[in-house]
């Protein structure tokens, strides 16, 4: 069995020299094996549970360079967060993240343990989130991509879409939003390298940014409550909330006064010389989720209330509309990374 | 609305002009509108019918200058061939495709009408396949790649896998196969291009390569029928064999006697001065089918037998050990096209 270890060690065998179906055989080792009755790699297509008649799906690419970067994350970081983003995106719609599918296309010389590892990593998140790795596929090509596919179920619960908010509902956030933002600054800066065993909280912040770990319960938690649209933050807080706004046909205020911050947070802009509001207004690739409620509802717990919806159009932060960095555009300006 | 007509008579509106929401715009306005009370493209997840309680899931991806050239296909085309290839997985399992989900990374400086063009060839394929298109993800990258998955239904039947191969069944194909490696033949040796108003049935032999209408219904029917392992026949007739072969744990036969042919395969073949049946053999990508079967069993309509299954291993062809090109590796023989 070719694990990522011994052949890191080896440091010799790349994907070339393994093959298409070396590579495949190497990946399938370090998967866990299909729970009982479930079909899953190794055929021409899984069969999957859908148990309440219906089936979530959502797909994503993660390019090199522009979704990540190998020498600013570790192989099994990249594997966790092309799995979490996917399946956040699951958890969103009010539904339990349960398979994932991948495609990996990476040049013929990057190194099999490297891939093996990625593999780890979503295997891992997908633990985590208790979902299964039901397919993938594996080719060669220039640069390294990752497509993920996640599905899910909502067991009964209807979907949450990013277009039921109305006037009056308020809004809320799962979680702090802004550590990835943050963690993605300390990198800029090089504050990741230096002596930091003071600083633990920016360590943390900058794994936050390489290694998401979303709350996959808040989703249908937050379904079971009410929610009238939910969104993953992943383009970032305000650029999200504009998809929901958008959707639903409503204006979407937001108090900064009431976001959460957390000590690493406050730690990491006095460092950097940032308002670590800026992070969570504009940061995204927390994966926490943004969801509007009835004016009645109870919030699940972890829930924190930011702001409301009303009548109108936009984004309104303290009242005035939102002019900051507004989300990502992966072609207006490619090539880089967001600041 | 941006069409790929308006576009490509303008030139000029590449991806980076439009932008990652543009493109998305542009994009979703060529794909057909959601069924009714079905959920699609446009939300962090579509929410798909699963009426049996089951999915079955395949994913794939297609990478410029070797799963395909654009100097070769026209963009509707390689839609049509990655949806294809896709379907063809969930077909193979039994079912009826019903969903497509996809990827697309491409440099900023490809039209957009490509892109677009490429959304107008899955969308045909997929009408053709009744499935709907489910979501979408562009992203920019360096080279063009495509990521699809593809979700099925069986429709209550049990899915035919690739081990249930038992010796003495017969096997099959759903149709002619060696049709796109014969059309891949003739573009090699330029011949595409000669003036062919005499040789029509050369030019539907490049269509075969370059669009691929694989017939969705005969993995149903040989569900329906009692297959007992099927395969798409995506990396030649007897590579793809040897899957059925080995996760069965049986030899398999064919004879090369029985294999279809077509009078435009013959008539490649005289042109080329090559045998047909090696493209038959060992030429992938038709997207036809291969089963086995119960003796006893009623083949559906449009189904061939060309073989059985025995105690044994591996793959005998006329008898004599395969020992032709069984298919291709993407890394082993990375950068090129199967000979």
């Amino acid at each position: 069995v070719i694990s990522s270890e011994s052949i890191s060690q080896e440091d010799v065998i790349s994907v070339a020299d393994l093959g298409e179906f070396g590579l495949i055989a190497a990946v399938r080792a370090v998967l866990p094996p299909d729970p009982p009755g479930v079909l899953g790699v190794g055929d021409d297509g899984a069969v999957l549970p859908a148990p309440d008649g219906r089936v979530v799906a959502s797909t994503d690419l993660l390019i090199e360079d522009r979704h990540f970067r190998r020498d600013w994350s570790a192989a099994t970081d990249i594997g966790v967060k092309a799995a979490a983003q996917n399946m956040a995106d699951i958890a969103a719609m009010g539904a339990v993240p349960t398979a994932l599918l991948f495609g990996l296309a990476v040049p013929g010389e990057i190194a099999a343990a490297w891939i093996v590892a990625v593999a780890e990593g979503m295997a891992a998140e997908c633990d985590r989130a208790g979902a299964m790795i039901a397919g993938g596929d594996v080719t060669s090509s220039d640069s390294v991509m990752l497509a993920i596919t996640a599905l899910g179920s909502l067991a009964g619960r209807d979907p949450v879409t990013r277009s039921g908010a109305r006037p009056d509902d308020v809004l809320a956030i799962s979680g702090p939003v802004g550590a990835s933002a943050a963690g993605l600054a300390l990198l800029l800066a090089g504050l990741d390298v230096l002596p930091s065993a003071s600083e633990p909280e920016l360590l943390r912040l900058v794994a936050a940014h390489q290694r998401p770990q979303p709350d996959y319960a808040a989703g249908p938690a937050a379904a079971s409550a009410g929610a009238t649209a939910m969104i993953d933050i992943s383009d970032g807080l305000v650029a999200d909330l504009g998809h929901i706004a958008e959707a639903s046909g409503v204006c979407i205020e937001v108090k900064s006064a009431s976001l959460p911050g957390t000590r690493a947070l406050e730690s990491a802009a006095a460092r950097l010389g940032a308002d670590w509001r800026d992070w969570s207004l504009g940061g995204g690739e927390d994966h926490a989720l943004a969801a509007t409620f009835p004016p009645e509802a109870t919030l699940p717990a972890g829930w924190t209330v930011i702001g409301n919806a009303r009548r109108g159009a936009g984004i309104l932060v303290d009242a005035k509309a939102w002019s900051g960095d507004a989300g990502w555009d992966h072609f207006r300006r490619a090539g880089g990374f967001p600041a």
